[in-house]
Formats: structure tokens, sequence, C-alpha cells
């Protein structure tokens, strides 16, 4: 039984793509929908979604930051007013040209993102340096027009947040905006247990608009780099284009200093393509919809009473503590159910049968190392709790790891074009600054800068490309 | 102060609908939006949202729904397979026509309401009556071109949840419907602290592709009802266009029985109106972005170094147990802050001063009311969670007894048109049951019939307007 299951799965070995595409359809995360690029996220997806918004959410609220909501619609007149932010979105702009029977005037932009409506509102709102910062996040969803698309990662539509705040100076923008990105960091790191390298996006690479842009980027299983995030200083660049004015503490009027900084659904996807296995998903706990799953294993009739009664038992103690599902769907045999869960990535699989039952304990199942152990009732509780916080540990230090051994330091260019060409990874490696040389780098090995890490001290060396001498250590990596 | 501060703010009875507009821009819930229609919720009117939010969402849950997230965009031709939904809903659509720079081949809606997209996710995911019942909910914004908006109470785009279940059975619709219309009761009336009237709307009145629909009537303080939420039971119309079909225990194979509900922002607006005063907003404690605000107040700088201390003090012990704001801006005088917090509202503000401080109590004043009463601090937070629980019950108790004052039985028409021409209100009438009298007596009256109520027993009557023997006790009133 169990093995014809898993064979259903493509291997992430023979076909990475397609083992990521069945995954997320059979682990019931989404699906397609009839308009092309948008996808379903069913509700075992969603449940992922919404614990990773809870929890990110508390930590922007935690540093200052309150909600609010803008418009859906953007009247085309405002999204050309930052001229490198409408030539950098237009060509993905959905266009809303009637309402009713009415053909509109201005036709309007669902959002691909909000900064030249919020601005427009920032211009009122802000007089004074006293109405300084403000310091607000949006939880909405956004439109980009996309050629190609892939569940999570890329999709016409998608959920994300949107800090948009607005500051005095250059140092507090500066500030915000890489406090954002440490968020960021310490979100995807410890609640979804993917390590991120923090860097600063190149001038080709940044967001369009921006004065610069931060990013927190992730090596997934097939040696593929994803943006998880980004954070962004936009200078007075908004300012200037939407006249966002205070009179500051000198009694003169200023522009204000801007950031933006958001994560999305795409988040989701970064998730199953770090820690999933042939087996399906594997969820870190802090965000698995369920932590643990029960399931009752009986034959006779007598046997079943009394393992529903431990479960059901059981049961009523760890929900107080755990996210817990039960599964006494009778349609299914035990083994069904043990693939099922694995291949949905509950991080925790207890079985009870008649010997559970008699010697008082829980035969546990972890998904990561898909080894088992039985613990006593007495001790359930603290045993469960120590085991979740070692799944996200030991999910955490797999992928870290994972990254170590694909991360290469190189300084010749046939080497990292080999590289590229076969097993990817990570490339440290030495780069002139000069866009041009990113631009044919890119051209000839398919890598792009993921960012400049900010943790990566200056060091001498020759420009992977150009061989001019420089400074400068940049990551590269082929990109989703 | 006091007195300039509150002419600022038109009175109720001057001009409610001057009023209303009045309060939600002052007390910073809203701002008009550049696009037509659209409004920007603000951080402490969102704040208000959030909770009822979080409040209904348990609820949701705890009725065994689940969340998801269906696409933005419905291809027209979805909309069009229900024919009385496309009839009642596009001249409401706004169309998306281009992505990019390439014109669609099919337009397609901004969702109005998604039953057209889940439905025809629903054929595809529905299969066998062990698929049913499906019980999924979806917090989104949807969009709906009105040609006169007012904040929260009539929008293009505005926010709600909207649920979306299909069932074995016709009784198993009924049964959700009923229930969603409960849980929608109980949240209104026991959380937004609101009395409802819950009933069944006429053909006239249902949702535009339904079998019936239910909804819960609110009187506000002007004597106009507004709809605060809707259940619908939609029969197999749905599942018949969208071919929504499911092998039956029997072995045949049958339509699906379905159910839609929603309510969104507008509950705000309920809120606004059925508690506000000529003071402002008054919010009940259960969705009060604060329940309770601080205002320090301090002559000498030793008085303003004592009174922070112990402001800082019981800030800590009472930040555990409720919503709490300390207001320490200095720009400001205490006077101006007790007008601007009442203006927004908060339940219950202390004042501490140097008396207090020294007595070792808290100066307590209660927004609904208007009285000031000391407690001590050692009983605080005991006093405090009973005077909120108080403020919630009062408020209840208020609006129940303005409705009741507002209510009238009445079986002449003429009586029945005086109401409705001078202070409005509920009408409790009999009605024949024909649609064509319940048009007349709108374009007579402008009343409309709410709902049938539900715990209205049958009675002997003749209809208000034809003098048909009827046994209908239907509820008319104005409605916004
Ligand atoms: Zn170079
Ligand atoms: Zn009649």
């Amino acid at each position: 039984m169990e093995k014809k299951f898993v064979e259903e799965l493509t291997s992430q070995k023979e076909d990475f793509s397609k083992w990521y595409t069945e995954v997320v359809l059979k682990a019931d995360l989404v699906d397609y929908s009839p308009v092309k690029g948008c996808m379903v996220i069913k509700p075992y997806g969603y449940a992922i979604w919404e614990n990773m918004q809870r929890i990110l959410d508390e930590k922007i609220k935690a540093t200052g930051h309150v909600n609010a909501y803008f418009p859906l619609f953007i009247p085309k007149s405002f999204l050309e007013k930052e001229a490198e932010h409408v030539e950098g979105f237009s060509p993905q702009v959905a266009w809303v040209t009637k309402g009713g029977d009415e053909e509109l005037f201005e036709p309007l932009a669902v959002r691909p993102t909000s900064e030249a409506i919020i601005c427009s509102m920032y211009s009122k709102w802000i007089q004074s340096w006293r109405d300084l910062p403000v310091l607000i996040n949006q939880w909405a969803n956004v439109v980009r027009w996309e050629k190609e698309t892939r569940p999570f990662l890329r999709t016409t539509e998608f959920l994300w947040q949107e800090g948009h705040t607005a500051h005095r100076t250059f140092e507090e923008a500066e500030e915000e905006a890489l406090r954002m990105l440490n968020v960021y960091k310490d979100f995807v790191e410890n609640d979804l247990a993917i390590p991120v390298i923090a860097g600063r996006k190149t001038e080709n690479e940044k967001f369009a608009g921006a004065l610069h842009t931060y990013s927190i980027e992730v090596l997934l299983a097939d040696g593929r780099a994803l943006q998880a995030g980004t954070s962004h200083n936009l200078g007075q660049h908004f300012a200037k284009a939407f006249d966002i004015m205070f009179q500051d503490v000198d009694g003169e009027r200023k522009y204000v200093w801007q950031t933006s900084w958001g994560v999305s659904t795409r988040l989701i996807g970064a998730l199953i393509m770090t820690h999933g296995d042939d087996y399906g998903l594997v969820l870190p706990p802090r965000v698995a919809p369920y932590q643990i799953v029960i399931i009752p294993i009986w034959k006779s009739e007598t046997d079943k009473t009394k393992v529903y009664n431990y479960v059901d038992e059981i049961y009523e103690v760890l929900r107080k503590y755990f996210r817990v599902k039960v599964d006494k769907d009778e349609e299914h045999t035990p083994g069904w159910k043990f693939n099922e869960w694995e291949l949905k990535g509950v991080p925790v699989r207890v079985e009870i049968g008649p010997k559970e039952v008699e010697k008082q304990e829980l035969y546990v199942a972890r998904r990561d190392l898909r080894i088992k152990m039985s613990i006593k009732r007495e001790n359930m509780v603290q045993d469960l709790e120590n085991l979740l916080r070692d799944i996200q540990k030991t999910l955490f230090e797999k992928a870290l790891r994972f990254r170590e051994e694909n991360t290469y330091e190189i300084d010749n260019f046939e080497e990292f074009k080999r590289i590229m060409d076969t097993k990817r990874g990570f490339v440290k490696a030495s780069w002139c600054g000069d866009g041009e040389c990113e631009l044919k780098i890119k051209e000839l090995t398919g890598a792009t800068i993921r960012n400049i890490p900010l943790d990566w001290k200056e060091e001498e060396g020759k420009c992977i490309l150009c061989g001019k001498e420089t400074k400068i250590k940049a990551l590269f990596a082929k990109a989703y």
C-alpha cells in the first residue's frame, strides 16, 4: 500500500519541478482556477498562510506599525507620477476600463503594489514633523499580469502584506528599511525554519522607484534562489512625485523620506521547496495547520471502543497545547492515512492501537527524520513540546547545512559557468560593481546577483567576468 | 475648550447624515480616496474591523468552517451562467479588459461576490456524497460599481467575508443558512451590542440567484433600517448552472444544495449609527481598538514625575487584561484629549492627577453615560472588568429600548405613511404576500419590507395596502 502511494509522487531527483507541482496539488494546497495565472488557495494551504499572517502581523505591530486598508484601484495618472515606477510596473498591470455599462474616463489599474495610491493619501495626511513617522501596513491582494506562472511562486494575483512608511530624515528611513528586513529574517528563519541571506540589491535588480532595495534570499532544494522578501528605501522619489511635504522643526518645508516592504504567499512556495522530500510536504511546527495528527488503529469492535476512548482522552488534553487533528475516517486504512498525512507534512503523527492503550503510551513518528518512538502518556505534553521544538530546529539546521554545502566561493568564470549549468547553488564571487558586467554574466550563465550580503566583509578580488580589481563580493544564483 | 470643540460636530438632531460624515472623518475612521466611491480605511477604523474579524472568524470556525481564497477575477461567461445572478449583478460590475498591453479575449469581472468562481471549483471538487458538506469561508475585498456612496454603508470596494457551502439535501442547506444567520445575530448582538431582527426576505428583496434569503435588520438612530447581514439558501440554482453533482448513497447522481452568507465593513456603519451621540463615536468594549485610555494630568514638574510613574505602573498591570492606550502627548491639554477620546468613542477614560496618586485611586469616566467615579487602585482590574461588561450591556439595552420605542404596530395605511414621512422607525403590519402590493407600498411611502421576522407568529389581519385577509406580518422600514 505505502509503496504504491509513494510511487505516485515524482521524486525530487527525477524532476524537481514536476515534484513541486504534484505536491502542491496532492497535498491540497492549491488548485488551478479558470482564470489564467490565478490560483485557488485551498483550505489546507490557506491555513498555512493564516498561521504566517498571525505570527508576522504580531511582529509588525510589535515594531510600532498599524494596519489600514487602501483602495484596490489606482487611477492611471497616479501610477504614472513616478517615472521609474510606472516603467517597471505598467507591462504587468490589469486595467479596469468599464464600470457597469459606463466606459471609464480614466482607466483604473488593479494595484500591482500600492505606493501610488498610498502616497496620494500621505500627501494629504502629512503636514508637520509632528505627523511623522507614519508607520502603516496593509494585508491585501495584488495583481501582476504574468506570462508564466507557478503556484505560490509567481501568480497573477497573490496575497501579501505591504508596509509603507514616511520619515523626517534619510537616516530614519534607512533604519526602518533595515529594521523590517530583520523582522523578515527573524520570521523566515525562526518561524519558517528557512535560512536566508540578507543583503542589498544591485541597481539593476532594485524595486522600480526605490533609492535602494534590500532582500532576503533563500536557496531552494533544486539549487535555485528565491527572493523571499524585500524592503525598500524609497528615498524622496515618491515624495517628490506626490508632493509629500512637511514643515520641519526648523520651519522649513521638506520632502519626507519613505520606505516600503513586503512578503507574500510566495513564502509558502519557499517553505515547500526548502523542506519537502520525496514523501511530500514537511511543515515546520510553528506554521503547520496541524502540528499533530492522531490515527487510531484497531481491528475488533472491542479494540475500537478502547482505542477511541483513549484517543478522545488524550485529544482533550493535547488540544489545549497543540493544533491537533484526530483522523477517525473509516473509509481508509491506517497505512493510507500514514501516507496521506506524510504527504501533507504534519510534523508529528501519533499512532494509537490496543498496545498503546494497554501500556498507556503514544507511538510517535516524526515527519522530518521519519523515525518512530514510544512516549509515556504521563509525560506526553512535555515530550511532544520538546519534539516539536526539536523538529523546528532540525529543519532549520538541515536547510542551513544544505545551503552551506551548496555555496561556492569562486574566482574562475569557467567554473562559475559550469556550476550554474550543472548543480547550481549560491556562488560567492567578486564583482566590479558595473551593471553591464552584471548583465553580461546573466546572459552567459543565467545567474543574477541576488544581493550584496550585509554581513560579508569587503575583500580584495578581481571581478569574476572582467577581472577588474574590486572589494565587492556578490551572491550569485539562478533565481525563480 | 470643551464647548468649542463639541460645537464643531453637527448634532444628530440637526442633521444626522452630516453628523455621520463628520464623525467618520473626525474620528479618523476613513478618508475619501481619489478613486470615486472607494474609501481608505484608516488605522483606527481598521482596528475595529480587525477586532470584528477576529471574533467572527472564531465563530465561523467553531461551526465547522474553514477559510480559503478564490481569485479576484471572474470570467464574463462564468458570471453569466446563472441567469438571475447575472441580471442582478451585471449593472454593478467593474470589468478588466486589458492585461499589460494585451486586450483580453474575454473580459474579467472584478468579483462583486464569488458564487460564480467558487461554484466552478466546487463542480470539480465534489464527486461523491462523501465529499459533502463543503463548508468554506473567504475573507476578501469585493467591488460593486455604485452611483451613490457613503463611507462603510455603501462603497464601490468593501471588505467582507463570504461563506459558500454545499450539501446533500435541501434540509441540510436550510439548516446551514439558518445556523449562520444565528451566528450573525449572536455576533452583532453580543459583540457589537446591536439588537437585530432576523427574518426572511421577500421574493422582491432576495439575493440574485437565491432560492430564498434571510437577513438581520438593524434600526439606526435616525429611524432608518440597515441590512446588517444576509444568509442565502441557494437551492440548486447554481448547482444546475455550474453542474455541481455528486453520487449519492443510493448511487444516483444529484445536484448539491448550496448556501452563501456574508457580512461586511458595513457593520462598522451600523455600529456608529446605533451607538454614536453628539459627542462622537461610542464603541462597545468588545470591538473597541482601545478599551481604556489613560490621561495623565499635572502642572508642576514634580507632579509630572509622580503622575507619570503612577501611570506607568498601572499601565503595566492593565495592559495584561485590556487594550489600553496612555496619552502622554504634551502638545494638547487634558481637556482637548478628553474631547478627542470621547469623539473616538473609547469606552473608559482614566484620569490620573496628583490627587489620584496620593489617594491610590483612578478617576474613571464611562463614555456611554458620561458619568465619572473614583475606583481604588487595589481593585482596579476587577472594577474595570465589571465596568466594561456593564457598558457593553448598557449599550445593547439602550439600543433595544430605542428600537422598541420606535417600532409601531399599524393597521391603517395613512398612519403608516405618516410615520414613514416623519419620524420613521420599524413598522409591523399585515401584508397579503403579493409582490405588487409590496412595490406599491414602496412607491407610496419609501418603505420596503425588511424581512418577515422568524419569531413573529402568524396573526389574522388585513393587508395594510389592499385590505386582503392574510396571516403574514412583515417588518417595514425605510432602508439605507
Ligand atoms: Zn566586471
Ligand atoms: Zn396586499
